[in-house]
């Protein structure tokens, strides 16, 4: 079986694609917007049941709020969704490094200085997912009249796992 | 067939997902990132071939580089990834408000200041993609010896189409 380890190889498996492709009618705007990790292992399409054109999914490492207000704002700004769902998983990256080990080595390796930069590594994956609960409410441009929840997606189950604020 | 409308909807499909769930062996570290819009049609999955461990999904509004640098820098660092493809795409949300239209709402909507938050919209779907190669080119962060390329995908034939620099 092929596999996607090049951009050669990703436009390959769009074009076999794209043979059967329709353009699905959509229901209505989504309802929801999730925050998750960008990990490769996570299919979010599969694991949350997702269908077309129901949530909007916003990835990024660890799935940190911090990356995710702007897209979150429009979000709710401009397709009105009422709920948010923060996801971070077991034996995740994040875990593996801090700002510090991270700016030593783009400093060695890309001869970059990051002093200025905060990658959001974590150390307790309840504690992160909590920081994240915390950071979304102390926002002024997020909704705060609506459910937001966080959890943990176990890697090992494909189960979530809410996380009490 | 439910619809995922609601956090709730989202943990039921979730627990149906564990029935039949087994954790997949990785073949090796993911090889390329995409950088992405949280578009609620697009399923990368589907559309680019995607399977287990192989590729990292950044997620945002507009798929924006601003927003990504971060994790591609952690995905390049830690994971050594060797590819990055930017993919924006047709009748994006982007496309349909100013920063200036947006600070207003948040404004009258929240009662919430915005005037220091660039949301990144577009007027030009092609020149947007220009413009996060651009802005990938100018990190100093991020690898600039492996392929980087910006595709426009079109959500009419589910196809991507290269965007020249």
């Amino acid at each position: 079986m092929y596999r996607v380890t090049t951009l050669k190889k990703l436009l390959e498996a769009n074009q076999e694609y794209t043979r059967s492709y329709t353009l699905q009618p959509v229901e209505s705007t989504p309802q929801v917007a999730l925050v998750l990790c960008m990990d490769a292992r996570i299919n979010p399409w599969a694991a949350f049941g997702l269908k077309n054109g129901e949530v909007h999914v916003i990835r990024n490492a660890g799935g940190r709020i911090a990356d995710a207000i702007r897209s979150l704002v429009i979000s709710q700004t401009m397709f009105d969704t009422k709920a948010v769902g923060i996801i971070h998983h077991t034996e995740c990256g994040m875990l593996s490094f801090t700002d510090e080990a991270m700016r030593k080595r783009l400093r060695e390796e890309r001869h970059a200085v990051a002093d200025d930069v905060a990658f959001l590594p974590f150390a307790d994956l309840e504690e992160s997912v909590r920081d994240d609960l915390i950071l979304y409410r102390q926002s002024p441009l997020l909704r705060q009249d609506i459910p937001v929840r966080g959890y943990i997606f176990d890697l090992a189950t494909g189960a979530l796992r809410e996380v009490e604020p």
